[in-house]
């Protein structure tokens, strides 16, 4: 292969949708035909009206040889791993897989064992760390990863000429190109995204069900609103659908972090009356001042 | 008094400048002079320099029935009430003093006892629900209060006139007026907003010293930063003074929803793998669809 010149996007909603749309909008001489499935036709229909893709993809052509240069694989982590185990038996070594799944260890570890070996096509994990607080193709943006950082999990040294050019691709996108394990990915993911979603998630449920049956109360949640209750609940009206799997193949590292957060707020509960308040808050800001 | 024309503010950080650059843009024909005073003599210089008062005011001033129609205290809950204490012997009975500190059971129940009585001055117990990440006069706004709620917790019934005249000031910045039991009040601003405080603080703090020993993954997380981490710890960045104040009125009540949500934390984490982390999200996700 000399030039990646067909895409085939499995998964259009939000994410996916946004690569179709940033592949469009690339420089006119790369010309990139980019064609697209997915699970639900509403979101398939959007995809093709709003241009991210130029057609649908028939699920039955995916062993044709000239369908596409590379499959970029868009939806949560379990799907993805399904279709890891559907594609590898019938691409060919010059196509590229890759993915935008929020978990890479599990995946990893399956794309060893299906790809990047004789006769077998290469897998490039990768996950930009884009997202709006809904999905769907209705949202998708050609420029949501301008800025955002493009995480790439690597099974080898060994880079194809497929996998630079789609480095170089992304890049293009505007997003920002960095490099780890799989194991340490789901680590820091793990306490940048995953805590973080299941904590506004706790808090939003707590606060809906402790004035469930006290509508004087809620009529003053509401009214009241609170700056710091919308910014710390807007992640919980994140899709289930995506997070099953996130929960599914993280489980370990998840628990881990809502071990030391519970924990860390009983220290809280324990000095809300003593100088150590103070220490949690200087902390706290020094995370802020460091960024 | 005829027409609130004098207005005294105690404190001219964040909140106390925007209330003055607020009263200097009512219209021409109300002129309301406003002095100000701030323990930091930084914040009082930039609240002239800003305009968002006259004068300094000169705390020895403060029992010349002449200086002003209302005081304003704006500080956090503690100094607000020494102020209290300070004012009340002192004051006539036209004066009113108000305040917008963050908890109010323990600041009714102290002017109860110093005020709205025979030759006492009138309290009236205020509370916008504004605010920004920082502090400081230097970020001070006019507009801070439009369609911000403006909570009250009245003593009693009765209204003076010039709690009557300055609910409509308050309603002419564009805020929302809402009166509330003061006990109510703190349970609400509890989970609404003193809880969300504790989590982002906590969050914050637990990333910072995880990664504190491990620079490469603290550059990871500073590299992959992710919208959910910015968005749940942005609030950790708050200011500890006005946050010690807020844990030492209202223990009781924080502790109880910090409990609640440690143990919330442990539900999710012994239900990563099972449907009940469904029912937590389309609970969290009710919390939006009814605001």
């Amino acid at each position: 292969m000399s030039r990646i010149e067909r895409v085939a996007l499995i998964g259009t909603g939000l994410i996916g949708a946004s690569i179709g749309l940033a592949l469009k909008s690339l420089d006119e001489n790369l010309r990139i035909a980019v064609i697209g499935w997915d699970s639900n036709p509403a979101e398939l229909t959007k995809a093709v009206e709003i241009g991210a893709i130029d057609q649908p993809l028939d699920p039955n052509d995916i062993y044709d040889p000239d369908v596409a240069d590379v499959f970029v694989l868009a939806t949560p982590v379990l799907p993805i791993m399904d279709w890891m185990e559907r594609l590898a038996p019938g691409l060919h070594e010059s196509q590229l897989v890759t993915d935008v799944g929020s978990t890479k260890r599990e995946i990893v570890e399956r794309a060893r064992r299906l790809f990047n070996q004789p006769h077998r096509a290469r897998f490039l994990p990768g996950h930009p760390m884009a997202g709006k607080e809904s999905g769907g193709a209705a949202l998708a943006e050609a420029g949501l990863f301008r800025g955002a950082a493009w995480l790439f999990t690597p099974l080898d040294k060994h880079t194809s000429e497929a996998e630079r050019q789609w480095v170089r691709i992304v890049e293009r996108f505007g997003a920002r190109i960095m490099e780890l394990d799989a194991a340490r990915h789901d680590e820091v993911c793990a306490w940048v995204s995953h805590l973080p979603q299941m904590v506004a998630t706790a808090l939003a449920a707590l606060v809906e069900e402790r004035f469930a049956a006290d509508p004087q109360g809620r009529a003053a949640v509401e009214a009241i609103g609170g700056r710091a209750l919308r910014e710390m609940t807007r992640l919980g009206a994140s899709p289930y659908s995506m997070w099953r799997d996130v929960a599914l193949t993280n489980t370990e590292r998840i628990g881990e972090t809502l071990t030391a957060l519970s924990q860390r707020l009983d220290h809280i509960r324990e000095n809300l009356r003593t100088p150590e308040l103070r220490e949690e808050f200087r902390t706290a800001n020094r995370l802020r001042e460091n960024r």
